[in-house]
């Protein structure tokens, strides 16, 4: 079953049923200002950091589900609804919800009154702009009563939830002319306030979350809108909220448009008051001068349009795939770009209080936009990299606001320092960008400790080779990707982070996962090296990459398949003779993709071990047999239900490694079978059971051992993303950058008979056709295509 | 206006509203199983700990308030109803809500259908018990459908909120005959389950919330509910409740009875399985046994009477004025006793998440429920004093269930290590029982630094004496009571706590409150020393506290009133030469307590003062005028807005130090007027302005600079209660606890006649009759009495 239907021309996802089966949500906002919205108008708003900075109040886990956002209350004659259905609820006679790229728009209709809304943040605003239209469809005049609203939170996001007894206390706001603003504790040490704006003279207004809603209502039926009437309620602690009343006459055809700005403001500490008590309101005015009317809210949208436009510009597929096109050209490259603007912290299961940026995440993120924004993703890799310690080794997470490492989380993930030498490589093969390996970047955010960015990725080559175990493999120390294969937590208190607990003391669990990220971004580094003429140094780093190999064809082969690790006991992890956990996903597709044991035919053998054994019809789980019980010696892996999340769910991110790796071995049939079935725009069908948005990826779906195999959770900020980009771009389409030019080897079903494509590479759109002439599976890919590559650098 | 009244022969609150302007709350249980409820069902239940054991979800400042609990649904023809009221909110015939001592009471009437529930928590159960009972009081047969209804928390209530990318993934629960059972996480670090049954055969039940619910609705509108049927749900993730399903045929007349209990289990190790992963029952269903039936029910309720009959015979007054007995009687010490179970962590106000038990608070709470629970009484205070550091400061917070210090909040509160003096004095005066001074008690919870109980008080004296500012007054540190006063911390960044920034050196801010704590329970812990015969001990504190006297005189004096501080510059704060905060409470209630210049009339002038400046219609304010703008040097106290919390609100908590003070000087009808102002009992009429409950105390009252003077605020969990009846029993009653016996010094009103009481005392019940015989105030208030005192232990 479906909810709606892409509208590509537009790019926008049409949601035609409010009652989807999770909120469906999307995000404005681009750079400091954004927003969350659902397909019923649900969410939150905050400036640049949704813990510090939250705008508006938003109850996650709520019952109902996304109660809670930016509402309008139509009230005319007998009918009273919203036209993002929630939350009154009341039936509509039209309803659509369009989520496009940095936009929601709502089209509803009820008793011949259409309400037409645009919720988007302007490019370079610090608001969310909101233009509201009504038409009278009707044969008679109609007298509408529009009531907005919107509930502040009082700033830091967490500390409202918990600290009632104070801030029940410290709500303050001020009116005037139609504008409520928001200025609770800007009396005291926050230089910054809130507000929300209509563009037309108001009949009223309520400030007071009680006086609108009534004490014992929901949003779905607040006392003043049932009584027509706002109670222009000034808050004074409590809940304050803003809602403009407007009484609207609107003859039979005509159309009247609103223009409503909610926006944040921030002053030097001398220019905070007007008078005493009273803020300075002139930089809020600056902002809703900017958007008077409806035209000026056009012109800002037609900007909005023009910046995507010219970022999904620069990878354009025409693969005869309306699917697989959409993906690729639109959301996909959207939703890399979220989450490299939420740094997974605020989304549908991420409240926006608890998460950093992830070391090892955000390396990974950046493989899905470096291509978008090159300049951006340099700045993040030396700030990922001023984290980095001494020895090389990394916090786990740092802060975005401070850019410090975090310790409250700590470090001794093994995995991340390697991610570093993805990421700079990666930016390095987009860009030519060579420079950035001569920045100096501290060390653990200490100047004094600064060094070349290359002598970080070193660091981080280095680390691995310094921190082995007795098999000659990487010690996994806390765990590896993707946190919770705990080998020496050992962990029995239920209120212990696996994350943050201290660790078993001598440790040698070892990693065979690492032992393949280690290869794979090992010879990377080594290319690297030679290219930049560090001989000895590659040839030096070639004997531990060259012995890693070894290890991992001595001691991480199980016979059909790649061992996952061996634990704290010395004993192996992902064997056949396990009785549970028997083969992993994370070491077949590293090693695979490093094509360790090639010779040995390794890499086939474990990829036909993964299809037997992790394949199901919505994906590969992670593991299998799942576990059934909790193994102390695995740490939080065994704690979920079985078939769930890393216990053999299915994980979005490391579907592509196999995907990767069986186009090295040329199975591009076999690659993108496994693309599409993770694919969201493949899954709009089944939207009912996927539940989460059929636009994005969702971090898990559930595994062929759960309760209901194929439901999807944790969408849109999740290195998925990045990583199925990654995949389908460099590996299928095998549109691959490279130091010196453009790669084109696709490995792509043998039934296509072509695509083409046009990419920016260094400031040149390259147009790209490529012909399928024929001929079996073969690992030479080249030769069975016929390239017209039009433009500069390819190779 | 009221919503209800007062049944003091079955000491219970009877709500006729369930509209009440605030959730009305009550609490069950009484050792380790605790819930909240309130006047609509609404609530939450946790074993022990509210944080780490939350048994059932509840979402705090709400839309609507209080959504969420434990609730019935009754379908009986077109009816859908609650008895609570909520969630449905249909009208009812008849509503009624009854809190009493350790249970709460519903009975409702629609359509001829009663509906009477009685919740509790048996005496030494681990397990809330409702009695539901419904009686068909029309003329014709009834078919009725009932659920129940409870969303389980995922136990760490602070994690469940926060954490939903895994939470949303481990729900698990087992359903066998009728019972459903709660064992999230059990199969891992857990050894706890949670179960909900029915005494009764059901005929279906669900446990996935979203398919009881659905999905957009809420728990006014659940959708198995409306459609009439259970769906049968078996919860895997998302959101696990627990709901029966009833099909019950009522005669006209007849009434059926079911017994639900909600209960907690706790297994060892190696008995936690009945099979795999089916858990091991047994323990559950012993509970269950435990109330088969309605007369189980009703003993157990009859044993939780006879225990509150026990607790509250101890202290019996009987003064004429009803509102002032039940206060003294019933309601006073019930809140005395919850605040000692509660530790002031869980209620309305106080989410249950973010707090330890505090040094200060604790020591204070114990002078209001020590009659009651002298052994648990010498327990905290021993506990408190084992956390104190060895140079006599003390962690402001500790922890629970570890007793340690709370190192994440700190200390050097300066005031916190004094009212340990104020305990144990307390105690022994209570029980005469000196032997807890020999008790050897650990320094900062460390075995090998333990030393008798007086040495603590010793090290709490001389802690005072160590730490004198430049005018020889107590430097304040961080700050004293209550937290807000913070004249080191020059705090800018609005998302660092006053409680624990990190403070300027060198802070010589001096505190007038704690001067007067000093000389107050300074001289107490000389009478002390005296009394064990520690002369050279006694005198040698007394040189100190004559001096920090005679500092007070010399420095503290402003002309009328009492300084309330000098600030980290020296500058006097709470002084006619401020422009805002000229005078405070805190330093007048202590300094007349410890009648400091009583030969030069300070206290009377000081009081005058308090009466002119800080008294209103509502009790006294905690400053006066408010501040209208931040102080740095100043803290939170300048955060809130004018008359809310610490800037001029009123705090019910220091009241009744002005009332003592008072009393000291012999004016009973300004103590007792005062009195008057803030117990709960007498504002029972202003119900909607007050809004929470009229039967306990609330922290705070809005004061005369507030925008509604007269609103309470965080009601229950507040010192305030212990305070006040120590004021109220001690001092204007004068039935008074000293180590030889009991003292009787009335300082009441001029018109009263008189009054009489029963009080235990070491044993014995003592009644005392005092009879007013006439004459003026005058500082020898025995005179102005005729005492009768049967019974032993007067003097």
């Amino acid at each position: 079953m479906k909810y709606g239907h892409f509208d590509d021309a537009r790019r926008e996802y049409v949601i035609t049923n409010p009652q989807t089966p999770y909120p469906w949500i999307n995000y404005l906002g681009n750079e400091d200002f954004f927003s969350l919205i659902s397909n019923t108008a649900g969410g939150y708003s905050f400036y640049r950091d949704a813990k510090f900075r939250r705008l508006t109040r938003y109850r996650y886990n709520n019952v109902p589900v996304d109660d809670g956002g930016r509402y309008f209350y139509i009230s005319d004659g007998d009918a009273l609804w919203s036209p993002g259905w929630k939350p009154v609820k009341s039936d509509l006679d039209e309803y659509e919800c369009r989520h496009g790229m940095g936009y929601t728009r709502f089209n509803s209709v009820k008793n011949d009154l259409r309400a037409r809304i645009l919720y988007m943040v302007p490019l370079g605003e610090k608001a969310e702009v909101q233009k509201l239209s009504l038409t009278n469809e009707g044969q008679s005049k109609k007298s509408v009563k529009l009531f907005s609203l919107a509930e502040w939170c009082l700033w830091n996001a967490e500390d409202d939830m918990n600290n009632l007894q104070r801030n029940l206390s410290t709500g303050e706001v001020e009116i005037e002319d139609g504008v409520i603003y928001h200025k609770t504790e800007y009396k005291e040490r926050r230089n910054h306030y809130a507000f929300y704006s209509v563009n037309e003279k108001i009949q009223g207004f309520d400030t007071d979350r009680e006086s609108f809603l009534g004490l014992y209502n929901g949003f779905q039926e607040p006392r003043r809108v049932r009584e027509g009437t706002p109670g222009n309620s000034v808050a004074h602690g409590w809940s304050p909220i803003a809602s403009h009343f407007l009484e609207l006459e609107l003859k039979p055809g005509e159309t009247r448009e609103l223009v409503f700005v909610l926006g944040y403001v921030e002053l030097p500490e001398e220019e905070k008051w007007e008078s005493k008590g009273i803020i300075n309101k002139k930089p809020a005015k600056e902002i809703i001068g900017r958007y008077r009317n409806a035209s000026d809210v056009d012109r800002a949208f037609d900007d909005l349009k023009s910046y995507w436009d010219d970022l999904l510009s620069r990878f354009v597929l025409d693969s005869g795939d309306e699917k697989l096109d959409r993906m690729v050209n639109i959301w996909n490259q959207y939703q890399n770009m979220v989450t490299f603007n939420m740094s997974r912290s605020a989304s549908g299961f991420e409240t926006g209080i608890g998460r950093g940026m992830g070391f090892r995440d955000s390396n990974q993120d950046l493989i899905g936009f470096v291509h978008m924004a090159p300049q951006r993703s340099r700045q993040r890799i030396l700030d990922i990299a001023a984290t980095q310690l001494p020895d090389g080794s990394a916090y786990h997470q740092y802060q975005p606001l401070t850019k410090r490492g975090n310790d409250a989380i700590g470090g001794n993930f093994n995995d991340d320092p390697v991610w570093l030498i993805l990421s700079t490589v990666t930016y390095i093969k987009e860009t030519g960008d060579f420079s950035i390996l001569d920045e100096q970047v501290p060390f653990d955010n200490d100047e004094s400790k600064a060094l070349p960015l290359f002598d970080h990725l070193s660091a981080s080559f280095t680390h691995v080779v310094n921190n082995l175990g007795p098999h000659g493999l990487p010690l996994i120390g806390r765990a590896d990707w993707n946190d919770c294969l705990n080998l020496n937590c050992f962990s029995s208190d239920p209120n212990e982070s696996f994350q943050t607990t201290e660790n078993q003391a001598g440790g040698t669990a070892e990693s065979l996962m690492i032992a393949g990220l280690f290869v794979l971004y090992g010879r990377e580094y080594i290319r690297l090296a030679r290219h930049l003429g560090k001989h000895e140094l590659a040839d030096e780093a070639g004997v531990h990459v060259d012995a890693m190999e070894a290890s991992v064809i001595e001691h991480g082969w199980d016979g059909d398949w790649y061992l996952r690790a061996y634990d704290h006991y010395g004993k192996p992890v992902g064997s056949d003779q396990n009785e549970e956990g028997k083969i992993f996903i994370e070491s077949q597709g590293f090693c695979t993709m490093a094509e360790i044991g090639k010779e040995q035919g390794y890499p086939r053998k474990a990829l036909d071990a993964v299809k037997e054994r992790l394949d199901t019809p919505y994906g590969m789980v992670i593991l299998n047999p799942a576990f059934t019980r909790y193994y102390i010696e695995y740490g939080e892996i065994s704690t979920y239900p079985a078939g769930y999340k890393e216990n053999a769910g299915i994980f979005c991110h490391n579907n592509p490694w196999v995907m990767i790796g069986e186009t090295r071995i040329g199975r591009g049939d076999r690659a993108f079978e496994y693309y599409g079935k993770i694919a969201p725009a493949y899954l709009e069908e089944i939207s009912e059971l996927h539940r989460v948005e059929p636009y994005v990826y969702c971090q898990m779906i559930a595994g062929k051992d759960a309760y209901k195999p194929g439901e999807g959770k944790n969408s849109w900020l999740t290195g998925t993303a990045a990583w199925n980009y990654y995949a389908i771009t460099q590996w299928i389409l095998g549109i691959r950058p490279d130091y010196d030019g453009l790669i084109i080897q696709p490995v792509v079903p043998a039934e296509w008979k072509g695509f083409s494509l046009r990419r920016r590479f260094r400031g040149t759109d390259v147009e790209i056709e490529v012909i399928q002439t024929g001929g079996g599976t073969v690992t030479a890919h080249l030769r069975r295509w016929c390239l017209k590559c039009l433009g500069k650098g390819e190779k």
